[in-house]
């Protein structure tokens, strides 16, 4: 008997990280653990220290990490009986743009006693919303240029971003940013710390700090602009930039000897979280694209073409499976919309109703959401109670209900809105399309695509079939895929993505078709959508008379 | 010592009939007695039958009237100690359009045995909304013609008038319809109760039956081109028709004797409860609204002149205060939206904490919106939730709501649909000063009138002062003074509004003066109500797109 193999897929989130350990002949999902950060998101005060933060602020402790790796690991090499000798390869996903400054063997600043009372120290999570006046300023001077990176990123850069962080910290720290011998993001910095060598990942790289292949990352000319000196930022970015899923290295003794692991098993080169999902739902082709549906949603595509599309997140070569251009879109909120109407939009006697009847408050609106017949409760409502990050690119955005009456029922608004967030992801379909890049079906994952009406309403706005990925931690899962491939063939994993997902995933556990009917009343109502989404989004005069008070 | 003398005000609403007793040379509100119609409003079935009916039908029995009318008589006489010679008149207000079918001397058909059974021999009260295909059809006649009387009433004619309900009737019942003999106002047959003798009021004639002293009622020629044989209502409607406060007659011997007062105590022709407010709110004479503010609102405006005011709902002359045309508009909602957001858009903490503190919803959330500075929500709506009565006249408009983010609470939306209604309300004033007739302060009226937040942003709103009616039943206390003008000095009451509304109100209770910074916010808020009320209202296509699924 062939003894069984299997990658483990690390997914580092905002609060805890997770470990998949998946059987790459069967795909079987063996085991899985979950450890939380000790320190969470810090956005009170640093740990150890009586320093407190600003508002906007989320930092995170790189010994959380490493803390939570050990404890993961550990737990499923025992809760899956599974000898290390038969792990193949790992693979990292991690929450991205969190970025951090080391010293030049990697060292984090914020481990060493004189910086760990330095706020800027510490690595910036993603949702670390104070580099706003960086991102603004970064923003203005590139739409000057314009830089020919620009149109790659929908012509707008996030304060989330890689630039507008470390401008912050030469800004308001220039020691630490001297200090700084390497500043980087925390996938490829636990790359480094499982391997020993550093190697930047062409996902963040390409989707967070502006690089690309031919031009590598925004020129010391730009950077000069933003602010004399800054440009020594490129001497402490990485230059050795690959593809997802390379094999960055193997896995050093020290690690091996903390992890319980065998020393030289291979470690790809990191991957966003969100991207791994392409992967984890069994989409490494065009055609397609993959939606990663939790709070917000992330819109994936792949494509052996580059194309120009508007409102681009970003688009990166190999960025989210070798040999294609990665296309991300992304609606700034959904699920937080569907709760933000379960949080303040529901009665008493609904909560009663609920308690009684043992559902959520969501399951309760669906319920009578579903008593409905399609159309029935005369509301438009667009989506933007988060801005607009496709197609418009514009956060100041707000959302609109149109069609309210005194018989309008709670029930009426959060489908309302499940529809408005469906004509949001056509707008961006039909956008990809018009560029040139066709999709004939979508795939579900993340924690809304367990829900029937939100994918029976996006399969219906789509007109498009919706798969719902089988798995159900495509993230974890594909970044074991991604290990998978790291180890290649000659260490027992897969020489493509192809291989690798067509024996690691299984066929859509549900499929969406679209209800005929359905389409017609939804094509009526999209084209009023359009007709709203233009008057408020894209006439300037009024959209500032109407979001920017 | 001069004995006491008093005018009684007889308040016939939609589910009670209020009495209030009004010393008339002090004002003194002297007892006041209220009781419930034993059948109320009738929906679903014919008292004492098994009949069922439609929905959209509301009923009303004349005997509740009647029962009612002598408990609160006797209640006030009673409370109040009030001899019956002390009683110099009676005012009667009753709510509108309200039309019941009688024979020759004024009995009710659903009264006779014969009649019981048939729907249609019954009172249908104002809010009967069944003959809504019978309103269409007279508006898109009545457009083709046009009837001279078709711009008094602001291009369209409601279902709930008389015109409409009788020609329901007629089309359904004819048998009915030609076993009547007088079709009556349910006010006019109070009173033709009372004094033993048919007359009609021009407040409920020009108001409800497009009734002008020029033209009278619609031609027949008009009537007949709506269904042949209908013109014959014209010999069931009154021609004695009679400003409002015009003595009608005197208390018969049979009535006096059930209500235990002297038979001949002068009886005044009725007027409509809305209509009533203007004289109980203090207001005689021009350059002032009087709003009277509850589930809607209804805006009443005297004036010499008679212009064309956009949207009207109904100019009538000496239909509100003899010598002046009376100028009414409406908001189809105002209260009724509020209490929508109570009802359906506040969370259970909201419930918890407003029992806590011994506040209703409304409250909580009043106090709550004044936590916040104006103009903080960030929101603009239209405040068309039950379509819109004035300017735009079409109730098929919807409500919208705009400036939605993930941070709006339910105060946000509270105070942005109160802000949205006194838009509206602005618009209607902007309006009645277009067409030459100036508003330089507000008067208000009923249950909203005590809500400080809602009277102070009207005020910021229209840049006017508002003076809140002292009076609480300003309805009643306007019948009343309505009795004491119908007395006259020859029976110890008042020869003209003026005098009796001098002795017998008392000055504003609380006034609201705007304040400035709030000004200025609100006139730059109130710019964008109007483009986006001109968006959804005025342009066709697009009203038709949004509104009308």
């Amino acid at each position: 008997m062939k003894p069984e193999k299997y990658a483990f897929g690390l997914d580092f989130g905002t609060e805890s990280v997770r470990c998949l350990a998946v059987n790459i002949d069967s795909g079987e999902e063996k085991a899985v653990a979950v450890s939380k950060y000790p320190c969470g998101v810090i956005t009170n005060r640093l740990p150890g220290t009586s320093i407190t933060l600003e508002s906007n602020w989320a930092l995170q402790n790189p010994g959380d990490w490493l803390i939570g790796l050990r404890e993961v690991v550990h737990q499923i090499l025992q809760d899956g009986k599974i000898a290390p000798a038969n792990v193949v390869g790992i693979g990292i996903c991690f929450t991205s743009s969190t970025i951090l400054p080391t010293t030049d063997d990697g060292t984090p600043l914020s481990s060493l006693p004189q910086w760990k009372s330095e706020p800027h120290a510490w690595p910036k999570l993603w949702k670390h919303h104070a580099a706003q006046p960086e991102a603004d300023l970064f923003n203005h001077l590139a739409q000057q240029g314009p830089e020919p990176w620009l149109k790659r990123y929908g012509g707008l850069v996030s304060s989330e971003w890689l630039f507008p962080k470390t401008l912050q910290v030469f800004r308001e720290s220039p020691e630490c940013f001297n200090a700084a011998k390497r500043f980087v993001e925390a996938g490829d910095w636990l790359v480094w710390k499982l391997v020993g060598r550093e190697t930047r990942s062409v996902c963040q790289a390409g989707y967070k700090a502006l690089w690309n292949e031919t031009d590598g990352y925004p020129s010391s000319f730009f950077l000069e602009k933003l602010k004399k000196g800054f440009s020594s930022i490129l001497g402490k970015l990485g230059n050795d930039v690959f593809p997802v899923g390379t094999c960055a290295g193997g896995l050093t003794t020290e690690m091996a000897f903390q992890l319980n692991l065998i020393s030289g098993t291979p470690v790809g080169t990191a991957i966003i979280d969100a991207h791994s999902a392409v992967a984890g739902a069994g989409v490494a082709d065009q055609g397609k694209m993959v939606m990663a549906m939790g709070t917000s949603t992330c819109h994936m595509v792949l494509n052996k073409k580059e194309v120009f599309v508007e409102g681009v997140a970003g688009v990166v070569k190999d960025g989210i499976v070798p040999g294609y251009y990665g296309y991300e879109s992304g609606q700034a909120a959904t699920g937080d919309i569907f709760s933000w109407v379960t949080e303040y939009g529901v009665p008493e006697s609904y909560y009663k109703e609920s308690r009684e009847n043992g559902l959520s408050l969501h399951e309760l609106l669906i319920k009578k959401a579903l008593d409905r017949k399609t159309g029935d409760h005369g509301l438009l409502a667009l989506d933007w109670l988060n801005g607009n990050r496709s197609v418009l690119m514009n956060s100041d955005l707000k959302g609109v209900l149109v069609g309210l009456t005194l018989k309008t029922k709670p029930e009426d608004i959060y489908r309302a809105m499940i529809e408005a967030t469906a004509f949001g992801t056509r707008i961006i379909i039909e956008t990809y399309e018009e560029s040139g890049l066709n999709i004939d079906e979508l795939h579900a994952c993340g924690g809304l695509a367990s829900n029937p009406l939100i994918m029976q309403i996006y399969s219906d706005v789509s007109g498009r079939t919706i798969n719902v990925a089988s798995s159900s931690q495509t993230t974890a899962l594909g970044a074991a895929i991604l290990g998978s491939v790291a180890a290649g063939p000659e260490h027992g994993g897969y020489g493509s993505y192809v291989e690798a997902i067509k024996k690691m995933t299984k066929p859509a556990k549900i499929t969406y078709k679209s209800d005929q009917r359905n389409i017609k009343i939804y094509n009526k109502n999209f084209s009023k959508y359009k007709l709203l989404h233009d008057f408020f989004g894209r006439d300037n005069l009024l959209m500032e008379k109407f979001c920017n008070h």
